[in-house]
């Protein structure tokens, strides 16, 4: 058994199928995967790694297992996959997933290839652990996979309280214990039992104020729409695949970046946090529907087009638009009344919640400082957004220069 | 200048009239007047006082004035106000409060009398200010009173904190530093500066998920109850006066209760934890709506209506109206796009968690155990309770028995 | 089993014997006895209370139990005993712990009599446990006495983690879940395993520091002696007995210091932070070696002379005379190559840690704030001290007076 | 004015000079130098980097600056100085310190030419700042140099509680704040207020016990002597200079490693935590005096005899005599009776730390796993190393092969 000292969760003890997993060289790359990345530039101290979070989501599985008294095998193939739910991260974590789903069509929870190989598969077999069933968990497939990837999930436990941790803002402060202690299976489902109906929201309120304030933060946004365009020029002017890629660990990412001449503005501009402004920032009303749907090449014409309308180099002008929020916490499970209800169906506040996550939705478009007013502008005509009402005048070129970017 | 060592806010620098009035035998009393009263029943350390807490207050006003960039006479009012807000508690705070009012009139805001005689009025006098102006303040009149007491004032920063910390429930941990400095005055009102309707939300949703975690957890409600019925037959047994009772600490308070014969059974259940149960646990829809409006006589003839009934003494009902919930944290004010906005108007999380308080307000009747049972049909027969859905069998007699009753 | 909220260790199970024994008089008592007494006066967040402390005891030697091993009754009777160690203490734990002893013979670890009587009595044997063999461990006998009062005992961890927690003061902030990791039995002796010398160490050296900051504050000293005093006139005084007063709580025994006329004036000091000023602060060599082994009676009648000499009242003179200071930690056993070894033959930090004890060691005269003069000069000719040396004059009335009282 | 918000100090504001040079490529570039380097293989959460550290240092010599009066072009010298006071830190900090310094005489603070040049020096004379006089400061010269580098600064009061922070370990845990508000000069002098030895002997003891336990555990000794191995190999290798080395971060070291083919070894090694183990683990009176003086091309050659004894290559031997203690804590002033006192003379505990610092001294050989038996023979015989005591034989290879390696 070997001991592992967290700054979350105090001593973690790993042993059996996981202290094996430890040493393999997928798990260790995990050291040099930031947590947040780009995040970092907001929160200074966000620094933390996919690494330390895997021996905490190991670590709460443990507990969890414990409590629900699951042993064994099944047990181990629980602890196994929670060590390992994120060693198929590209660098910089959900940063430059896209870049490589669109490429290999495999996102960071498509692990079979990678656990059916190598020495994490000498070491899951040397336990008696089938990879695939591994790779089943960490994809959330049955019943135990609701645990390492479902709406109560210890993933998402101790993501809250890590990146609370390190960022210094408390509204991730979740009480794991609690919810660990609460958790039993009914029929198959993980729910939380009986009198826990503010428990699950609480998870939910924590991850609705983490969102705009830490997650979607402007300035992560900007930076990370840079770090992934800069990826796929990469990935489009050198031989390196994304298959590649997606074993590199951050600092692979961040010199092939410096050292490749037509990513190297982007490598420097990330270095020194020398990152573009926002030129435009419009919410959901103020943008034409067919946008939301656009795929990466429409996103690329649109963005040579406006880059062409405003003169400005074709590197100069990112345009951002997210998905529409989900909430998956709205599903999760609570005994009320001996029956299993879905917080959805029980709690007022998650028709709020999903709207106000709504209300928080900005399309983006970033630019360089000089050229944002102009680039803005471009964007306006060729996006075809509707910015007469109040808030978007908001978000206009030049009225949020002045607020302060780190906060 | 004197420093203290605080477990929430570290140093604390105390200074000019604050200095002064710290020595004062009001102030010192508030060392002996616990901060939540019977939630120590449920959480045990949570032995916090209203001392630390009115420092705290002290702290965060001090912050909050230079933030502002407000001096001189002003702000030392308004210093000496935050260290003074809480004088006028009554022994267990809120516990017993109600039961002064119905007899002086005063809610534990209402200071004007005890900070007009005696050594807090000299210490006033002696550095120029006005005791009813202080007072004033404290009841939150004018443009500074906001601070002190209102909806975005230092009382509730502090004690959000604080109670999260003794009590180790992590929801109240909101980001007291960021919420002062992001006050600001327009046209004499208190907002919060752009950009922080969520620093708004914050504080609603803390209060909103320690409401029924801490403040108004079922067991702290029942011992509540029963201090309160058990001062009440003090007062009326005894010789002492309301005016006087307000200025005990809990040990006076305790040790009365221990000495009068009528009341010591009420005294040795509350020392010994050995609390009266549910009878019944009512959601608003199952109460006539006249029952709400029922002043204390008519409670207390119901409470022997339903003893005769139940045929057991008339100390062993207790029924527990609470008032219908409040939520001040509506109509705190945020600058949207440079207009001053109510966050109810702003935020959809508003309603919602109004809606949620309204679900989690329940009437209680509690007995002893061994009659809880009887007491519990004999209520629903006398308060004319509706308890045929769910919800409402849910908390009859005997099916919460089995729940944990310290979480 | 009952789960409680705890603001140190978070979640604490509590099961079997000690779930049982929670609900009896003598440990509920407990929660209105504080776990620091006076040190309140200097660090105003310091209210904990021993029951909170006797769980975090019984929590750590669940623990501790678990890891090495045992269980079954033996560790049933552990378990009773940690949550049972301190229901000996009076009123202010260690503040009248003398005055108590000297009129029954009773350290607050003598608990025979308490546990072989009453509800206790009842549950321990209902769980098959013989209350004097659970005194026994409480007592620190035998081989499992150790771990609940001994050289690594876990009373000692949770009390530094929580007075830590409590006062601000972060030297107590120990690892406490590395020192239970780290015990073992070997030849029927509790210790450290291989590689702990300086776990040992750290734990010698959180209290070399917590002392003099906290627990030997100098404002606590004086409080507590007047505490003492004031307590010891309110036996003389009143048919209150000692064995009568070691099972009141904190507030019995303030309330009747106020109500009795001949303390009430030590009492009303106490409660307003209205304290004795120290008169004299003399460190040991310049002290007459027989002044050391002086009993109580001795010290009155000294006091007596010094009042008599200084022309004051005979209350307005307290003459405190620490015991000289012992370090248990010393001889806590660690493996250093396969051997046992005691800490103090082991470690170079033990003898200048012991050194440093001597060095702070002061003798105390205090007395009202406008006497203190007076007093101090006739105290130094009655008890004869020599005071010449450059510390001593430092410590002379008037001297400290400047520094700040509180930290 | 920015406000940033950072795990360990919560809101820090940056104003004047310091928010400028914020945005200069060597500060930003320190968000890519790791704060404690290897030792984030033994405490996988400390992923800490020199540039939090710097914002850091900055906050509390801003509050030093503050509270002891300075103000001013003074007082914007030193924050200047404390923001930039580790630009001159090559990758992995300390850990590759030395092997930069051998070639180009520069240790860390020697950042004249740092500061002299670039953004960073028109910043400086932007804001009517002398460079080489900053420079001066972050050396440690002058009077107000001793706040940012000498016994009592800034920056070891940020690194003790950072890392503890980060690594979990509660050690380094002092109470900055009071250290802080106990500062003043005397004479020229930094020292601390009358009544703080203990606060002064706080500090030494957090770094004597964060010494052995993270800074110098062997783990991340082991592997700070492979990474040294490593990039002295790199730059013997390939025509990479040290003055560019020094101006890498971590990522640029780690790929260079990677991709040179002599140091690919040692590159995976580290990456993946596949490191060396001790063959001989020497206290100091094993060893030979002339080892101690011994310079590196000794030591290389050292290395290359024990490889060819022991018939390994050469790679396969690391040797790694460190410096002999020193403690510049033991130097720091305290005001003692109103005399300025050096801690050393007044602290009985000094000593002790001292030769606990001499007896924690270790000499150690690594090699492979497989290997280390065979270099530890070889080692013995080649350093003339004297193993006959208890202690020598305890870390002789195999026998610690049982302890945990990551505490």
């Amino acid at each position: 058994m070997t001991t592992i000292k967290d700054s979350v969760h105090d001593h973690i003890e790993v042993q059996g199928v996981a202290a094996a997993l430890l040493d393999t060289p997928p798990v260790q790359r995990l050291r040099h995967v930031s947590q947040l990345g780009t995040v970092t530039l907001v929160y200074p101290s966000a620094n933390h790694t996919r690494f330390e979070h895997s021996l905490g989501v190991y670590h709460l599985a443990d507990r969890a297992l414990s409590h629900l008294g699951i042993e064994g095998q099944q047990a181990e193939r629980v602890r196994a996959a929670a060590l390992l739910h994120d060693v198929g991260h590209s660098p910089y974590s959900h940063n430059v997933e896209e870049v490589v789903y669109r490429r290999t069509g495999k996102y960071h929870d498509d692990v079979e290839g990678l656990l059916g190989e190598g020495p994490v598969a000498r070491v899951l077999s040397e336990h008696g652990l089938n990879p695939d069933r591994v790779a089943g968990l960490v994809a959330g497939e049955g019943e135990l996979g609701q645990l390492v990837s479902g709406e109560l999930d210890v993933d998402r436990m101790d993501y809250l309280v890590r990146d609370a941790h390190h960022t210094g803002v408390p509204y991730g402060t979740i009480d794991h214990e609690r919810l660990i202690r609460e958790l039993s299976f009914v029929d198959g489902e993980l729910v939380l039992d009986e009198g826990n109906v503010q428990t699950a929201e609480s998870l939910l309120l924590a991850r609705a104020l983490m969102n705009p304030t830490v997650y979607q933060h402007h300035v992560a946004r900007i930076a990370k729409s840079m770090l992934r365009r800069g990826t796929e020029r990469l990935l489009a002017t050198t031989d390196a695949t994304a298959e590649e890629l997606r074993r590199w660990d951050d600092s692979d990412l961040l010199v092939a970046l410096r050292r490749c001449e037509e990513t190297s503005g982007y490598a420097r501009r990330l270095t020194q946090r020398d990152l573009y402004k926002r030129a435009v920032w419009a919410e959901r009303r103020a943008v034409p529907d067919d946008l939301l749907e656009a795929d990466r090449e429409t996103i690329g014409g649109l963005e040579r087009d406006i880059a062409g309308a405003a003169n400005v180099d074709g590197d100069a002008v990112v345009l951002d638009v997210p998905d529409e929020p989900s909430m998956t916490e709205s599903s999760s499970r609570v005994l009320v009344n001996g029956e299993v209800r879905r917080l959805g169906e029980q709690s007022t506040l998650v028709n709020a919640i999903r709207a106000a996550q709504r209300d928080q939705w900005r399309l983006g478009v970033y630019a360089p400082a000089d050229e944002s007013e102009r680039v803005g502008e471009a964007a306006i005509r060729e996006l075809g957004l509707d910015l007469d009402g109040a808030r978007v005048r908001d978000v206009r070129p030049g009225i949020h220069a002045t607020l302060d970017e780190f906060n």
